[in-house]
């Protein structure tokens, strides 16, 4: 366990610590060099690799009283670790210690005609907390995004990985010191105790800039509801694939299938399928066999299933939920302002796909719609930081507020602006 | 009187179907064309000076209120518009329909190796609610910034200022019906009642993205305690002036006088001057004697005192207190590291400055300090959205999130990612 939790007994005063430790540490963070966070990255792959043997053992302890407790099979899967998985944590450190450092970067310059010259700069955020279900990988994940960002970060994983994840931050840790950088730069919470969830959503008295939850919606909805800090996150990703009359029917097939089938259990699987009431006939069929073939549900109006009996009668609640499963509501939608007008209505503002060849028709639906990611001609699957180019993400926010979207280090970072004079004063 | 207050009693109810209607007529402005968004603001100025009898009519109302309840000279002068301020109101909004429109801007771009071309684009914020005291000015300026960025905006003025501000208020909504957008894209709260603006700060149920308060400590400190929406504010501009021992002498005397002295009750005024102790007795007596001569008053450490016996004696509170009033503390610090370090701790983030001839020394001041503006050899009263060149500001945020330092039009905006295809799919 680590020391922090030595022998205090008050929530409170161990939280309200943990968080002075991660300001201070993030003081020193915020002019760190690129090699220093980098060098710690790689120095935290090594720790993961030599420390293996303890940390799966830790893990070993996690999955037992995890079975114990009765624990979904699918539960432990995701809380296991191997080697395998352990070589994946460590190869992911080494892959965002590659990437571009965002602290510093310059995102604009102008000069005014008295000569000033105005500079807008990457600065780190501060301080973030992470509060996360029982996957221990993201106890690595969330705490190089942040350290490359220049940021502290609070993790406060699930109590369920709470040996497997201690195990993991002390080899984080252990990197950061191999670096000559703050170790508190990392923490884990060392409590099960709920009560310092609270105290993290409350802020630490000014400690953390932002909360970033990773889990599912209950999770979400209790950090959205209480946090008096801003809050990076979606509750949902109710995604729509619209398919226009335009659209190439192959594509179409391909698209819609993949969107909802790949993987149904993911943010940016479709939930609702809309076909243009102009040329469902041909699009319809051809599409809702290709999905009930690979095992997808339909739920459909009465004039989807006029046109493919199979499905399954849609309420209007279908429309509303996100399945997250092998399931498909589809309605017919007169063009692509119906579409727009549908969305509008049912969507979680997370990811919407319109398959057209009518660039008109696409540019329409991809500026008319106020979600985080628009395609057109592919797959809402996409909707992820990786394949963004982002190497990696803390997770998709659906707000509007500095953040949106797939959630990187560049997100991860505030600005300031830098003025550079030779004497001016303001008349 | 504005229609919606007609015969609704229930002040939650008025607010709820204010917050409604704005969010409607933003989902219009969202994709309203440039061309009629600044056709709206040019209707606005011209409705404001074909309408200059009423306005003023009304204007002579709120000033008669304010003389018989014994308000202060500057406050009645702050409220009183005459001609020539009627003129400057409707000069600005053309100025804001000359500026680039910051929606649909595409900020980055990139195309991934499978082919998928990635764009962030600006899209408007939505909703904002502004909350500000009594110059009847910021109706129009606050309108005017808002509409460009593609936003609705409810607009909450000082009681003191109300018939003026329902009186602009119709000349704005009257700009937007002649350019054919929705009147409901700039409301003014109808009413006194203090419970709107507790309404307002707790978002008029998911209908105000962001609150943006324009007014004294006291005004800032209720919105930021309260809001459970986001707010873009300063508390205090607790600005610091650094003269290293590297500074020209003439260069530190004008920027450490206009700094302070050009005007002392504006929020990038500066309140306190850090002096490198290595180079003190060269700098600090010509630049104390300057600010004196202006009619400053000047608190110094017991170093201070020694080398200008004419300063009062600073306590720590000095250094601490915005004084907004031709008042300076004044300290000596060991170099560039001493002064970063006091500004760590006194500053409330928002404008700091250094004079220095060495670049290096200067380039550590920029980089270290987590301010949202720095300057070097430059005068602190350049924190001005005007100044940076973004054509008005809303006000200046001290936050790290979404917008920091002056609010122009473009932080006025979020953004969302559009990635056009060939039919990707992902694996």
């Amino acid at each position: 366990m680590l020391d922090q939790a030595a022998d205090t007994t008050d929530i409170h005063a161990l939280m309200a610590d943990l968080g002075a430790r991660a300001r201070a540490a993030a003081r020193i963070l915020a002019t760190a060099p690129s090699a220093a966070k980098d060098a710690a990255l790689r120095a935290m792959a090594d720790a993961i690799e030599a420390r293996s043997a303890g940390i799966l053992a830790a893990n070993a302890e996690d999955v037992a009283r995890a079975e114990e407790a009765g624990m979904a099979a699918s539960f432990i899967d995701r809380l296991r670790l191997d080697d395998k998985r352990l070589a994946g944590i460590a190869e992911a450190l080494r892959e965002v210690a590659a990437l571009p450092d965002p602290v510093g970067a310059v995102t604009a310059e102008w000069t005014r005609p008295n000569g000033l010259r105005i500079a807008r700069v990457r600065t780190p955020l501060g301080v973030i907390g992470v509060i996360y279900e029982s996957r221990p990988n993201v106890t690595a994940d969330a705490g190089a995004l942040c350290l490359k960002a220049g940021n502290a970060v609070i993790l406060r994983g699930g109590s369920d990985s709470a040996a497997s994840s201690a195990a993991i931050g002390e080899a984080l840790r252990a990197g950061l010191e191999a670096a000559n950088l703050p170790a508190d730069a990392i923490q884990i919470v060392p409590t099960r105790d709920r009560a310092a969830v609270g105290a993290m959503l409350r802020g630490l008295g000014g400690a953390i800039d932002v909360i970033v939850p990773r889990g599912g919606r209950s999770l979400v909805e209790r950090v959205q509801g209480e946090a008096r800090v801003p809050v990076f996150a979606h509750l949902e990703g109710l995604c729509h694939v619209y398919l226009d009359a335009t659209a190439d029917l192959a594509m179409a097939v391909e698209v819609a299938t993949n969107a909802k089938m790949r993987r149904t259990g993911v943010c940016g699987a479709a939930e609702t399928l809309l076909v243009d009431r102009r040329d469902a006939s041909r699009l319809l069929p051809p599409v809702l066999d290709a999905l009930s073939l690979r095992g997808c549900e339909v739920r459909g109006t009465d004039e989807v299933r006029a046109l493919w009996p199979d499905a399954r009668p849609a309420t209007e609640a279908d429309f509303d939920t996100e399945y997250l499963d092998a399931i498909i509501s589809v309605a017919l939608v007169d063009g692509v302002d119906g579409a727009i007008q549908h969305i509008e209505r049912h969507s979680s503002h997370h990811t919407e796909a319109i398959v057209a060849d009518d660039e008109a028709v696409a540019e329409r639906f991809l500026s008319s719609i106020d979600s985080a990611i628009l395609l057109h001609n592919a797959s809402t699957q996409f909707a992820d930081g990786g394949e963004f180019g982002f190497g990696g993400e803390i997770g998709i926010a659906t707000g509007k507020m500095h953040a949106r979207g797939p959630v990187g280090v560049e997100q991860l970072t505030s600005f300031n602006y830098r003025v550079r004079g030779t004497g001016q004063i303001r008349p």
